[in-house]
């Protein structure tokens, strides 16, 4: 079983951005991380980053072949992409939705996710140590034990 | 006269995605009934399709060359995209605005197009059929009979 | 098969009303070029006008006695009339919206249709155009070939 | 003693139109309950359905020569028509609102009564079986026992 | 010249109706009043009065072959008649707008008028005294002294 | 079969408190109609009040056990209490919301009803009469003829 | 009696001022205008102007001394100014609203009045004309014939 | 150390209560998998739900004295409880927001969380199996390698 | 005379909770200075506090039997307690809002007041220094000279 | 130490001006008031008053040279006046919002402060006692005893 | 060719007024540094400052007799007057609106300008620095080369 | 030194592009232009286009590398993009917002931007000329003379 993992805009500067809001990991620590996870987890992770919102659609579109879910973390496009929503709906892919900072204690555009409404759930407010936690929200959802 | 047939995010699932709203025929079966239909029009139809709003913004550009007029599905784009909006006004092509489902009985941020303002009109709701639909009204605009 | 076109307030002054926003041509005009349409698809027209949203509503509990589907030009009642939504929900006709001007291109009072999550589907801004075509679009819906 | 009930558009089609919502019974069996609930509360009862928005306000009008209270179904006009609102405050009536459906469970713009503000108070959600009770209310509301 | 004095719902019960808010002269005083200023105004003057919104709108249609100008107490709907407004618009009449009480006293849904953006102005407040000023304005309006 | 009849915050004071509004009759009036109005229908009635929200969470969810259904008055709860209505969807029992005055005359905020989707109807503005009609109502059903 | 005509911002401009919206006369003209229609009604009339908010204020304040009521065009301050409503209310005189252009027929902003509450009644849309129609109100108001 | 998992209202009928939104675990097996969690994660684990808000805001008073954190599934209470949230604040305590369900994909009013902006992070929509994930992730916050 | 001063949710924290915001005195330090001020100001006084609502409207309704007026520190619960503004107003006690920090100043969701409409008046944002203050703004309003 | 107490607009006009709302006492009543409270609080108290927006900015500006802290009456510009809010923020000057209704308790328009925001506190609703009151909360925020 | 450079409400006190959002210098070196700038673009500059938002009609309307264009820093006034606004449109005179801080990254009620709509552009957020900036646009605006 | 002006959608259309609100001069002209002044600001400039947001995101990540600021002119992208703005945040580059026109006096949804509050300053309006001028504000803001 292979799950992937997309990252949206911004966040390959991770480590370098705004501590003080993102933490100090980079998005190669966090690819570190997801792998270890993969691995206890007993899953196969397939890890991706763009800054643009229509290749994260093609992103979602090619995973439906071989991919069981996606942990996205769609930064900005989180809050007024449709077509991020649509893709998920139109793949039938079962999504966690993933936020380093907690959106709901921040600038109020942040409150709103387009796509929560077509995902599984959400993490946020973890920081790095959030995508191990959806990884494993994942794989219980698609019907694992969940437990490293 | 060539006419662009114009198709935004997510539209290259067609048929596989949620059919229950966008119905069961493909972009390829869309393209060829726009073909069939362009000819007993009398017209030239060239088509595409992008996930990249950009891109869709470049091909507006490209047809003010060779195209009089455009058929577009700007699908999610549809209800956010000024960019296609200025696009649209920037290249003074006459464009109808065409939508599979009817997106007024939908989610209510559907209900805005921010493209319409700067479209001849609007088509939405006759699945595949709007496209031949389309084509015709084009026509008509363009000032030909409209009759196949 | 018979078809039921029903006409709103207003719409008895065509031609005469601000043809810059609805055209010249008259009702008289339009009722010809439906009848034409008719006969291409093989289906019988009903045409009718009121400038009262009840009598409206009486023609469309009258039609579901003998017509198979309406095309409504609601005009003004269009954005307000819940008792027309209703209407077409408690007859079960299948409805296809018109308007001649793209109503989502002038006051924002227009942009919001109260009928149509009860229709089929729309098509706005063809001007007089739009009736053949939603005769069209009408027969398609109800499994003809929509072809003239 | 005479009480109006008085019905607003599509009432009519009651029984056949949408079952799930508006349940079984028609128009006629209502007109019997009612009258059989009148003769048991010793009080003349008189009915009335119309489509039209100003008819129930002419039937406000001359309800107030000889009624002395109204039961209103003002069904889709419930929520948009000052003239209802206006009609009663003219006339003085003392009328009781009445739903077939609870309305506050349904649609956003069906919470909404215009003339909640000036009717004695409100009965929703019980079907056929309100037309009865909301006898019972107007005629406790004027003074009488309201035991049937 | 011929002007036409138009009024709206529930204007019939004048003088009998909440005469707190709309004075305690009837609509026949009124009518006796405009008559006796058009006749000093050097002007004829048709009287008329509906419940029905359509009816209105059908009273203005006819006007435009033989009235130059109305004054129009729409009553209830001009807070939400969109087919008021399009047929002063379709008809290019010169409409004053009038009520009797101070609208924008009053409830909220009061203070919107929707005819006011097609009509030359507004006379609002003065009770009955204001209609021979409507038409003292209209007149004026018209090219007349406007000084009975 | 036993109805539970459950009274929210402030109606303890009833008689007493504002009768301009309330009326006269005390929380102990009302429940000596309301075990009238039981024993006509033929069923027990159980009697509840409190000023604590969780305390009728409470009370719905007891009422689960020996209810067979509910009439609701949850005071200034209806309009705010996520809780209540959650504990109706909760228990499954059919709630009839009761309001002595008629809430949607009154100030805005309490012409929202948290509960209202959740509930089989309303009724509201007779005073302390609405508690037998409540009673026949839901009586009626639950399939009973509801005629005392 | 004396009647003061108070204005407010910009309105020293007149004629200059972008005569497509406010017409050609200056604030002479109106100040004669409503001189001979004063002398006509039988009453004093002072005339004032400032583009001061607070200077405005202090008018209406010594207004209070030796005028019976006041016609106010109190230009843009009319939209946001509680200073002058309650200057209004403060003093208790009888004051009518006038403006020059139909502000319901313009931008957004300029629909909201804050002193029509305590307004008499309101006089838009005439340009000029509407001063002494204003004058003849007021005097109707304080009980004249308002008959010049 | 020790750390409080706090339940609001109506979750004491999980696994009765609609198993299609909330799943078909009780509370009872929620604490037992927290106990589970707990002991895999060296920490110690106290357990409590409360239909009221005030014994909510009791239990975090009370938490501060003894407990390093808390997971809160404040039910109902989330999306309107100012009081929690004050309570989270004045006890400094870090607490990891929980939901059984996707609240984001619900109806509106469970969109908003009042206690959001005062936790460290949420986790929603993974029904049962988000209690040992939120354990995890409040261990982690606290320094913990968060792995068990 | 004897005066309630009554505290709402997360009051007892009082020192302890961020005292940034709410200052380094304790309930008991206000208590005391409540009861110095009484004693100059020649009343009673009782103190309470409760994080329960229901609590809050239980101890209102007490005091009416025995108290002249109430200083109300309600907490959390004044932004959005329905039910203590109808304890207030079937209480018929004079209530001064009082309030610790300057609500106006801090988060948009504490500038509303559910209970300032029917308070006498409020303090807010001098501390514990404002309930000596709000006892002497009672006292006055009571008819006493308010001079400690 | 001195300190200003300043006055907004129609405030000249007290006794005079609606007693009903702002009670009998005149501007100099209040004045008197303010200075025997200012001796037996040991400070000196310097009283303005004006119509003028500017002219209250320009005072503000003034009170920093010689004026420890500021009594705001601002009246009507409470509501809307940035120009205070900046002159307020500017000067830095310690400022208690003073209103002698209460103003939550009356028209949404006044519920709004511009200034609450920069201001240290508020007294609202005690009428001319909240005068002295607010001398009191003045010199105890500047670290005085605030006992008379 | 002589300019206008026209300073709002509380900018007499730059320098001294919170230099974190205004900068150090003062309105004297602002007023040396636009001379220096008038200078070296071959222009006329007058320099004006009031906190009275009549005064900056007043000095706009003077402006009209001998100045090309003006520079306006409306400050606090920029947000609401629609007097300063009509005063442009009234004088025709080309406005470049200037604000020392960037309005739109400040509280919500500063991103509003009403005077935008009718100003050629607009510089904000370069403190003193704008306005050599804003004199150099004005004068390319107004033909000149705008080079120093 | 050097400074990015970076250009969003159809910026790569102006000259031809709507010259009524955008000017005749091609984006070919504005970089000779920005060429020139940067030469007289002593400043090295790069200059790039694109119609896609990803690319403009990517744009900004490069010149944190080798750019000490940025002239941003975002287009349609302004109003809407929040990747943009994260990118501002996450790069920390000091950016001009640049537009060509007053976007404030355009269409409402022109009157937000998303990047205001994290770039330095905004220049509208002024048409091609306001490129150097942002040159000079960004050179002056870096701490040069900004005097070309």
């Amino acid at each position: 079983m292979k799950l992937l993992v997309l990252n949206g805009p911004n966040l390959n500067l991770l480590g370098d951005r705004e501590p003080g809001i993102y933490g100090h990991e980079s998005l190669a620590d966090i690819e570190a991380a997801c792998r270890e996870a993969a691995t206890a987890l007993g899953v196969d992770v397939e890890f991706a980053q763009s800054n643009h919102e229509g290749a994260l659609v093609d992103a979602l579109h090619a995973a439906r072949k071989d991919c069981a879910g996606v942990v996205l973390n769609a930064g900005a496009y989180t809050h007024s992409s449709i077509a991020l929503r649509d893709a998920i709906s139109a793949t039938g892919l079962p999504v966690v939705e993933l936020h380093l900072s907690n959106t709901h204690a921040r600038e109020r555009f942040r409150h709103h996710s387009m796509i929560a409404a077509v995902s599984v759930g959400v993490i946020a407010g973890f920081g790095a140590a959030g995508y191990p936690l959806a990884l494993q929200a994942l794989v219980t959802h698609l019907g694992g034990s969940g437990k490293p």
